[in-house]
């Protein structure tokens, strides 16, 4: 691995899967071992991996194993045996389109192996294709994100965009690590990310280990950051983007971006093209998943909310497009992005 | 004390103050007693007390004390003898002008009661009507700020401004009881406001008290919230506000308001005239603390945070006047303050 990109969060071992469980981050680097679908499904929904590419990759692994199980058990029809698998993943988080993505890759392929030729094998290679596409991805974006920076002395990210949030490098961390790399920028700021921490315990324990300089700010601190000069782009990932262009990602982010607007600072996403999801109209079009008021009331199991007091906590929001200053993918830049620059950006 | 109001966070009590420790809520409802006046400014640093109307309050009653050492101890220049309490208590805390407001309120009155007729009994008196005066201020505010919220569902408020910041009902949540009692709103959504959790610790806790419905969101899930619709105003208050207009609050408030203008939601400062500060001609000009960045590392004595890696943590931020809708004093309303209105507002 090249430098500044020291991690990886999701590996394929001999017959299982592996998952680094980022629940536990910083404290305790923990592995866990996979050997069938509902039990990914569970990882997923239960966010041991999270991160929009890093679940597609996550969920394609586990059709091998949902394939791997069915064609043993029912070599004949094992084709519709494995959709219950498939069904559970599917369902497993509804804003992240890569999941679905990935699960319609897997399932193509499944239709094209020849059962005389180790098809599991076959389903093998291609979920690491997956993978090493992916990879291959986050390096381009890197290179064509961070030519975008004029040096300068600092970026804000919100969330964890990086090697946890995706086959490795990352997105919006990729360009991230390349532009440090090309001495781009100085200082990275990254929004703790309440309320599951991704920038406390995951961007910031990346970075510290590829010894690129973080320091950490509260969500709301970001607005006082950029007006205080110094920033020269807010650099975000994606869970989906609509095919105008519209902006799913972690809650926060919409916030951010309309606070980079009204500071004259540019705002990126960065986010294969796997992400944009072409039979998703507009923003509105896309469901929020809404997670348990506990993740806003408690802390690691204790609880920090005044008693019976509730949360409204949604995980994600849309940034409108017309807020995107460029939207960074492995086919290419795409300025402000509207519905007929990236119809044509997914035809190229 | 009135329907929806039943929290006190400070008290004379005989002879010495009686302090709710804040930093212990919601867990513990605990009360410190104090007796002299460095033990106070250490409790305004440490954050047993906070707010800045209730430090304000807090720092009059210390200058009893103050004065009631210095004349038992040197009847002859006591006045002298305790300007260096009036400075360990004046650097307690650096952003909320609160503070030097009422130290120099009872350095006044100190410079004019009569030595022979009881004159710390006199400044005891003297505190307890500059506590007095603010909760009728806040009764004042409350009654004023309402009136400009046509009845619709929702508000969002930052920090906590309630009986505990204050000397009781509160300022912008004084705003908030005095507009629910009327059927103003129907929900107040509080921000749990990173780092301290002053909105899910203490605003929940006083809210559910007084039975007004009330749910904590992340800081950074306001947006979303205002663009989901239903919100009618942002209702904040401040720790200082410089002639021109500009606020200073909590760390958040800033990018509230700029959201609060990109959604076309109100946004609505609330806080008595011993807030403005007519020395300070703008927000560029007030100081703002940065406090350790333990507050952001780590909760409740448990890191969070990544091993190495450092955050930056400023505690107020600084909204320019023209993101303001309306500005309510106990000496009435101004919309769209500026340098002009605001010293209209402080002559009158």
């Amino acid at each position: 691995m090249s430098q500044y990109d020291s991690v990886r969060a999701v590996e394929w071992c001999d017959n299982h899967l592996v998952l680094l469980d980022q629940r536990k981050l910083p404290q305790t680097e923990k592995y866990i071992q996979l050997f069938n679908a509902p039990d990914i499904a569970e990882a997923i929904r239960n966010m041991v991996v999270r991160g929009a590419p890093a679940i597609g990759i996550t969920a394609a692994y586990a059709m091998v194993l949902a394939a791997r199980k069915a064609f043993n058990q029912y070599p004949q029809d094992w084709r519709v045996r494995l959709l219950s698998d498939y069904d559970v993943l599917l369902a497993s988080r509804p804003t992240a389109i890569n999941l679905k993505w990935a699960l319609q890759r897997m399932i193509q392929k499944i239709d094209r192996v020849d059962d005389q030729n180790d098809p599991i094998g076959q389903l093998l290679e291609y979920a690491r294709s997956i993978h090493h596409d992916d990879i291959k991805a986050n390096y381009r974006m890197g290179h064509l994100g961070s030519m975008l920076i004029k040096p300068a002395h600092g970026v804000i990210t919100h969330c964890n965009t990086g090697s946890l949030a995706t086959g490795g490098y990352g997105t919006a961390l990729g360009v991230i690590r390349s532009a440090f790399a090309g001495h781009r920028i100085k200082q990275v700021y990254a929004d703790e990310t309440r309320p599951w921490w991704q920038g406390s315990r995951l961007t910031a324990w990346e970075l510290i280990k590829d010894n690129i300089p973080v320091k950490l700010i509260c969500d709301g601190a970001a607005g006082h950051l950029m007006q205080q000069g110094g920033i020269a782009w807010v650099i975000v990932g994606s869970d989906r983007i609509a095919a105008n262009g519209d902006v799913a990602n972690k809650i926060g982010t919409y916030s951010l971006a309309i606070n980079a607007r009204y500071h004259h600072v540019g705002f990126m996403v960065v986010a294969p093209t796997s992400t944009i999801d072409m039979d998703t109209p507009t923003g509105a079009d896309i469901p929020i998943e809404e997670r348990s008021p506990n993740e806003v009331l408690s802390v690691a199991g204790q609880r920090i909310a005044a008693p019976q007091v509730t949360a409204y906590n949604p995980a994600f929001d849309v940034t409108p497009a017309k807020l995107v200053s460029a939207l960074v993918t492995e086919k290419g830049v795409v300025l402000k992005p509207d519905a007929k620059k990236i119809a044509d950006l997914m035809a190229a």
